[in-house]
């Protein structure tokens, strides 16, 4: 059932870890796009747990499922990173209990990047942790800041604090503390942005709940414009010069907004880049995610991650016993 | 400082009283609007509460502010409704201290029509309490659906509450207790609905926090999609026929998305209606408001909140004394 491909690039590097399970394109579209990522992949087949299922019930009590025998190989060092099309949850608990958190994590957060034209904006949580504490809401914006400079290259990122006014004082009083951390701390802070202003920053941080919302709410309402623009345009022009150029050219827009052009969210906080791909994603997606996960792995994102963490003094002093016994 | 217009329709109503100040167009803007709705309206100007202070505090200390005499008026039943273009702070503590809540809601709520195309979607809380309680959505839900039935002549709408899942018990714990009353209620509810699927509910029910951001969000998103998709389209076509055609259909579509075009959000909860205009209202945007205003007092809007409160045995049982004194 564990088939290493290994192609082209980082011969030296241990594959990258694949979830055959969970895409709605089944497992041999999750192989043919891992084979088309150019990088070696270890792919895992076996049982599928779905989002029907409790996720840490179904983790800790199937050995044999796919995404826990990958999990546990990206535990052992066996493979650099981990990719799963597979239900959130599941993937979520196997990282937690397998690949583990780095010290001092107090939760991980999923960060996806948002469906806006233009340059690379990072919101998370997107949907890891519905509560969280204040000092979540700091860790979630170093591990941000980190992933935007070692996988996207942007030097010192700028961090907004999600919100409903830009005052230090707008929102939760968890938000309200956040502003507090981070306006202290080692990062270009922003302040709070609002929802109009997303596009001013670099990386969005807020809790899972709201992140979710919002996540879904931008993919719906690119949607829906998107497509009431394109039935306005085919009621007048049907069959025009015209309407073919502007087909090429809404066709560019929606391969920006196409999640799988970006390979998928990723789980930021664990030992080892696990990345969310979407169930809707096509081959190609899959081959995006694998890259990212590679990418991830060769810019050492985690490394970076708690280094930033600890320039910000933002670690938990005392880390949960269960999470801190080996990979330090 | 005080005048009243009366023209056209309803000789025997009552006014709206119209607060001057707030409006990024002046006071001459507001007056030119509130001339165009074709309503009897009272005026009233005077010193503005801004943004930058204390909402309860000013209230409560400036008796001469235009907000707080618009408000007492209507609290003195010699005005039907009120409209402001200004602080949506001011407004709410105006309407809180002198309009006053319907006996037995917890809180009122901000409700706003979302701007996508095709039919009306309420929202509410859009920003009016940042931490709620599940009795407090409970109560949001009952009031949406009585303002979608009186106003926009929805034979009992569907309610949905946001969450980050359709399962029951997916979300906050406030969103999951919520959900059990609701769904044990007299309402049509459709249980939680994601940021994704909002048009198949007519009322949205969340948090001011969460619907402040996502109400944000998709006015952003929709803008920024609706101007990517009109430069790639301009960068096509230029000044072809086709292009023509283009530019009026997506002239009709920003209609749509226009908060001008709706009036502006509610506040409902209180003893009249209190409509909250944009900042941004145009003077027809502003006539648009006052004549939301003038339709929810016509068609009873504040009763029939209350019946449907009551029917659904969602009215809070002790009243809090300091708003249980009059009007009822």
């Amino acid at each position: 059932m564990t088939t290493t491909t290994t192609t082209s690039t980082s011969p030296a590097a241990n594959p990258v870890a694949v979830d055959l399970n969970g895409a709605d394109g089944g497992p041999d579209l999750v192989r043919e796009g891992a084979g088309l990522a150019g990088t070696p992949v270890s792919l895992f087949g076996g049982e599928e747990i779905t989002n029907d299922e409790d996720p840490a019930l179904a983790v800790r009590s199937r050995e044999t499922a796919s995404i826990v025998r990958a999990a546990k190989a990206v535990g052992a060092g066996e493979a650099d990173a981990l990719v799963s099309a597979g239900a959130t949850g599941a993937l979520l608990a196997a990282s937690l209990f397998h690949v583990k958190r780095i010290r001092g994590v107090h939760r991980p957060a999923i960060a996806v990047l948002l469906p806006l034209p233009g340059k690379p904006v990072l919101l998370l949580d997107a949907g890891a942790n519905v509560d969280v504490r204040p000092e979540y809401l700091v860790q979630f914006a170093y591990m941000g800041a980190a992933f935007m400079e070692a996988v996207h290259g942007v030097a010192r990122p700028r961090v907004g604090l999600l919100s409903i006014g830009e005052e230090a004082k707008k929102g939760t009083d968890e938000v309200v503390a956040a502003h507090a951390q981070l306006a202290a701390g080692t990062l270009d802070f922003a302040g709070n942005v609002e929802g109009s202003a997303l596009a001013t920053v670099d990386v969005v941080v807020t809790d899972g709940f709201t992140g979710n919302v919002a996540l879904k709410l931008m993919e719906g309402t690119a949607k829906t414009v998107a497509g009431a623009v394109r039935d306005a345009i085919r009621s007048g022009l049907v069959s025009s010069v015209g309407g073919l150029l502007v087909r090429g050219r809404l066709a560019g827009l929606r391969e920006q907004l196409d999640p799988n052009t970006t390979g998928g969210a990723i789980l930021l906080g664990v030992r080892r880049p696990v990345v969310v791909a979407h169930g809707k994603s096509s081959a190609e997606g899959i081959a995006n995610a694998v890259r990212l996960a590679r990418r991830a792995a060769a810019e050492n994102m985690v490394e970076r991650t708690a280094a930033a963490l600890e320039q910000g003094g933002a670690l938990r002093s005392a880390p949960a016993a269960s999470f801190a016994s080996s990979h330090d």
